[in-house]
């Protein structure tokens, strides 16, 4: 008992009491495989726990649409891009934001601060329904106010600049831009599984101590990708809550993209994180 | 006994007897509480430690302000912003410094080197007002000297590009100024709090160690975001010690928007951590 | 047994039974040599780890060549450089995939990503030909994938831009470019050696914690150095996998530098490391 | 025994015996000063380590030129400053390299690098006066190949763009320039003894995990500020490798500044740390 140590959850903290996660065994025989998480938890809606974790995630992806859009506009009023923080700024915005939140939030909420994650981390069995369905919902909401906040400090420029909203760039089709946003969540998802495994923490000293940092660096990095395509969704939460402050018709024609793509995108990471890291299925349970 | 750990405190670390915060237990239940910090410690102002603390806060005030006024200078002097390393170099050299300056001071005085950041851990009784005061001070004279470092290099640049001093840039009202200081400091001191909460180190393995990494970060981040509006506070004492060497009229005008702004926005993060995050006032003390 | 701690094996984690790399030994002393891993390891072939291994290097590689040669192109349709991510931005993608990658397949397959790394760790005897072969196999194949993918987002743009192939660019030599290749590599594999050298982890703790940031920040700086001379290869599966998507002539002529260059680099950095760092033909073996 | 831990030792491992420099005691009480370095050490001239230290001395320094210097002349040749990785991939390039670096060589030689690095530790009485000597040398030396690698690359340019070779740029005085020197280093070799100071390692957790990283963020953060002044040299081998290889006469006029300069800093930060933070004039010795 005295060796022990918890490892990084970005899976859900719901019950401590429940699911062990993370015991840090320091070999494979030491590891158990932790209990898929049930579909209906009645227990969680009686739980503090339950309601802080979903104003975590709210007030998180809160400032995460604040900083980043606030970001995207200032490197739009600008008289030249070089006089601003330039695009690869709003890159470090985003991934920052997301490092430092992921940091933040990760021991009261699991620190997803987006639907996708949630979606993924869902299918991978880690968290109910019902708390997938609660943080999705706070997820959007934070991100609707974050949008608001910003569109609030400057209306005239965030109508003329598109307030920060996801489309499909001219030169593109629609199906470049699908595939760029199942791609991109692909790499942000497989790197939450990566990073957060109870399995590899047991065999990587430097897992669960750097785990925010290359969650934040994946965001970053698909960014810089395809920003040029889309603009870069892979977080519903992020485009709805830009579009809905936004409310333009272009706004809206392509909004199927940034929720389809990413949960697509999601599904995948679980996938091969279940079947070909762990070879879930292949294994008999006890 | 043997298995102690001391986490990091940016909260304080006046008497290394008194106040045993941090011991990394591993489980909720073996978490305590450690008790709030008394206003008035006469035992401080006999220890060598204390003054130790503020010579400390003094001088990574003094460097934080003479780094970052000194990159701010060179920004402007250039010919293009693109012969220069640009306004994301001056948001890096904000963020930096503060990971630089946490991680070298939090042994020390806790690595405040931010009036709202003592303001807000003040508020959550993590140090006593003789300290946090104290604190304050050192802060604002190590600003001035390290703005007037900067000045002594170069005089008439100086007051030609405003020396680094904050404003309400034109286009945005007085409003916005404040609205994007309270915002700003509220995600530091969010961060602070949520990094160095020794509830959270207990829980999670990754908090302690990297805690001044999200911290710096987080200052980065809201540059990269606010230097549009305000040319970014979220620190009086950078406000002061930039106003006070720049000493014009318009200078001083804005000035207590640095002020009210970031002292606002500290409460805001104290409050919702101790009432969301810990729901202190919902338990009972033993 | 209770304080063993498994260290960061870049170096393969074929059979954990037979290889027990890095016991965190505290002293000098503790520390025994593991064995050099046999030229052919039969069992290797029918364990699904190894399988498993190859299929991750494939995964890595794949969206390493994906998301960077999609930066790339990003940049190359801007206007300007500087309504791009910019030359800075490409680095970063290089740097931060090899980062966010070594992290999330360290535990999986010793993380390599690049033929370069691999022939580096074979020569030090850290894994088997067998494996060797393995993962080169699966490298270039994952390499080819992914620049498939970003020609199809935009084929009329690939080949206007080159694709990310790599080129001694004009105002070098071939030699300039060979030499550039040679040192760039010297310095990753020498990086990768440094940081996950068991005996290292053995007397420095931070070593094992944070070394997929130093071999990714190796990669970042060799980009910044040498964009301008070869548009940087330092790993032979990237130049394969650009070259063979793009398929111009000019693509091949250089090809064979961006295999002998890395070779040669990761052969020195093995060289160096365990005859002047480890001193290993000096030492008697038990 | 079983719970100690060594922390990083970037002040030099000659002995490993005779010196065992920061385990990891958990308490003040537990801490003991170790005793200061002689000023000759007989037995070290006969240790391989010595030599050893010395040769990844010179690797690393030459390793540092090659990349950094490389840089600036990619920097200096293109069109644009845009088109290139700019004057922030110059200061990310030598603080990057720091930081690789340090990690990389600090369980061989401590990972100075850097002259002024090690007269500071000399005069903290870290090292003996044979080493400090011996590791300068080597770093001038590798300094003085590393610049001629590159001067190799790209002799008509190097000549042309002044070969990464530091001045007081037009606009300064001499005075300026001793002066962002003196700082700079001052940052720096502060920055070194917060992060390596066995005592502060025994209190703080993440102070020997990430030591590598706050030094090369100070290294990067001293150039964002002073590359405008004098190109940023606080580290005295970097400068006279440049000027060595460039070897024109308004090179040397300035190179006294860029030797007393980060001296002068260095012995400020040792007087700093020992006399403020550690207090060691005022406490007895047993």
């Amino acid at each position: 008992m005295e060796g022990k140590e918890e490892d990084v959850k970005l899976g859900a903290n719901k019950f401590p009491e429940r699911q062990p996660i993370g015991t840090s065994a320091q070999t494979d025989k030491d590891y158990k495989e932790p209990p898929p998480a049930p579909l209906f938890e009645p227990g969680e809606l009686s739980s503090w726990s339950f309601y802080r974790a979903g104003i975590a995630e709210f007030m998180a992806t809160f400032l995460f649409l604040y900083i980043t859009i606030l970001t995207v506009m200032g490197v739009g009023r600008a008289p030249t891009k070089c006089a601003s923080v330039g695009i690869q700024g709003i890159a470090w915005a985003f991934g920052g934001m997301i490092f430092a939140l992921v940091y933040c939030t990760a021991g009261i909420s699991g620190g997803h601060i987006n639907p996708a994650v949630t979606f993924g981390l869902f299918l991978a069995r880690k968290l109910s329904l019902t708390r997938a369905v609660f943080y999705m919902v706070m997820q959007c909401l934070g991100a609707i106010c974050g949008a608001g906040v910003v569109k609030g400090f400057q209306k005239k420029e965030y109508e003329a600049l598109n307030g920060g909203a996801n489309f499909v760039n001219h030169g593109y089709t629609k199906g470049d831009g699908l595939g760029a946003e199942i791609v991109g969540t692909f790499v942000l998802v497989y790197t939450v599984f990566s990073a957060t495994d109870a399995k590899r923490s047991a065999r990587d000293s430097h897992v669960p101590i750097l785990a925010p940092l290359p969650i934040g660096f994946a965001v970053f990095l698909v960014h810089l990708a395809t920003i040029p395509i889309t603009g870069t969704g892979i977080n519903p939460a992020r485009s709805l809550g830009a579009a809905i402050i936004y409310n333009k018709d272009h706004a809206w024609d392509d909004q199927w993209i940034f929720w389809v793509g990413p949960f697509i995108g999601a599904a995948l990471a679980a996938l091969y994180h279940q079947i070909v890291i762990r070879a879930i299925p292949f294994k008999s349970r006890a």
